[in-house]
């Protein structure tokens, strides 16, 4: 294994997101709608049907007020104070489909908007906004059954503690008593923790849509906190995976398998993760290959043949990432796994960089390929 | 049914709410620890041992910020800055136990403390800070066997949509296949939401703790949104129950009973709201009286005998509130009740006011008299 290659190619990834589809400056069309994360009654942010992103913030007696979306990196967008004593501001140009986190400067200090619900990334709770997407009916809230997705409490020895997870069960999964299901573990990214998958990543909703539609097993996705927080963003490669591998392992599957009707064996059990969690799920999967019989790693590096030599063979590997990312190296992946007799897919989600309309994307083209 | 009494007296328990412990102002004990709900990594908002709250944000270029705590009603706690760009206060006296929302204006704007988790209450997500209570271990989170919260979304014809609630199920719920449990149907208060009885009431572990010393039947709780944030605060008398009723009775509870082990009786259904959701609980079960066995109101209105007369009779009324609302009438119309031939029983929270620590203990008195 080699966990320095992927560490840099990881924090290369990080260092590149935020590449927004920001190629033209010319007057937003004038059909904003409030983002569909804001919160009850809010009218800001808004979005129009073009992807450009409006803000609206009272701060009456604020100097400065700036947005961090909006520019790539090149600061965000700067707003500008109106008589009434609200700062408005749109970016200057359209914003990539899917999900952003984002956050407001407001005299130097940062803060939430007050319009946007948050989400847990970059170890905070940041303001959220949503850029609808062409294909966003998979991850829609529709008129079809619905899985649940539960909160367990599972005991923790080696962290002397008791440890959260969120566990999505499949729709019937209370009416069939009888019937046991395969387990998907699915690990956030750096920054993150075990809520970011269902709030930000619509988890739940895909595999119901997919599971109405016919187009994939139902399984259960288990979701719990990575401990990837304790490292410090830029020193990714000093982490070690030992203490998280012992509580996923010897903890977490344990409990699960006797605590779910699951199918307690490699051939149905998965482990992908997004980014850092994906690293997480390289370093558990090739310590553990007995394990797991299904590998996926989203934004989040890479396995070579010679990773996956001489020991127990996936049924499946999975890489994936956004064209804003470093698809060449994803889809050289799996040509070079195939080419060495493994089963290796690539997937590569179009004008997305590392985001999670990305995972997204990914989590809908990886269930269908689970467990068959 | 007297309607315009009860919204009466709500909104009378509402507007007296923020009623802090502040009855001295000598310097704090330098004891301050970071509060239990900071975000992950943060030092503040702190705690001391006294309960005084210190607070410290940065925003090196405003000229202003304040804190909406520590002044019950007299306009928080005025932050001032420090060479170091950030802003810090500490409340004048110690607050009361418990948690507590607040949240930061910053030049004239109304934003989120970035150190502290955020709690929807008051129609948006506010910060929230823990104050320790003498009490605090009935709520605690400990080495027991716990029930897991699941997220359920259920249809709603009448809405038009898939709904959510939270539905608490105890230890040993996955476990024992055969066995079926009694429901409480649990509502939160006017501008929280559907999250508030976990979040901010840690309503499973009070029962996790409570079940783990056998002092109460393990039970299941149901908690969906009350749809109270439509009507604006001051206007509560305007509300109209029928929309809520029609999802909880007619829709909720018969998908509740399909797809969960309940005993699906009125002897085994009981319904219990805080403050607005009380004034529901009234309502509903007035209206619905053969569906639900036990009522309860925290700090929300009070039941008369006429309100009763010739109805199906409840096994159980339970009335409570924080001493610093109105305790009297709690216990009169305990005591009325009583007087009238029903069991009725009355529960006071010493030094607390119309907050989510008199729920808590409200909900700790309440489990063990239910469905006996």
């Amino acid at each position: 294994m080699n966990r320095k290659n992927t560490a840099a190619v990881l924090v290369a990834a990080l260092l590149s997101a935020n590449s927004f589809a920001q190629t033209t400056s010319s007057a937003p069309a004038e059909d904003f709608k409030p983002s569909a994360l804001n919160q009850p009654g809010q009218e800001y942010p808004q979005v129009n049907s073009q992807g450009y992103a409006r803000f609206r913030i009272n701060a009456p007696k604020a100097d400065s007020v700036k947005v961090s979306l909006g520019l790539g990196g090149r600061g965000g967008t700067r707003l500008t104070k109106g008589a009434d004593g609200f700062w408005t501001g749109t970016t200057e140009g359209p914003m990539d489909e899917g999900f952003h986190y984002y956050n407001v400067t407001i005299d130097g200090g940062k803060f939430n908007d007050p319009g946007a619900q948050n989400y847990y990334g970059s170890v905070r709770w940041e303001s959220g906004i949503e850029i609808p997407a062409h294909d966003q009916a998979f991850y829609e809230l529709k008129a079809v059954p619905h899985g649940n997705v539960q909160q367990i409490l599972f005991p923790s020895k080696s962290t002397n503690t008791s440890r959260r997870a969120f566990v999505y069960t499949p729709p019937g999964y209370e009416k069939d008593k009888s019937k046991k299901y395969p387990v998907l573990y699915l690990q956030h990214g750096w920054g993150e923790d075990e809520t970011a998958w269902s709030n930000q990543g619509h988890a739940n909703l895909i595999m119901d849509n997919l599971i109405a539609e016919n187009k994939t097993k139902p399984f259960i996705i288990v979701m719990t906190y990575g401990m990837t927080n304790e490292v410090k963003f830029g020193k990714i490669r000093e982490f070690k995976i030992d203490p998280f591998q012992t509580v996923l392992t010897d903890e977490l599957i344990p409990y699960v398998d006797a605590n779910f009707r699951t199918l307690a064996n490699r051939d149905n059990r998965a482990m992908a993760g997004l980014s850092m969690g994906g690293m997480e799920t390289k370093m558990i999967t090739l310590n553990k290959p007995e394990l797991f019989g299904y590998y996926g790693l989203l934004s989040g590096g890479l396995y070579n043949p010679e990773d996956l030599n001489g020991k127990a063979k996936p049924k499946l590997v999975f890489v994936s990432c956004g064209s804003r990312e470093r698809p060449d190296g994803v889809k050289k992946a799996a040509t070079d796994l195939t080419a060495a007799g493994y089963k290796a897919v690539s997937y590569v989600s179009e004008n997305t960089g590392h985001e999670f309309q990305t995972w997204r994307r990914s989590l809908h083209e990886l269930a269908p390929m689970l467990f068959n």
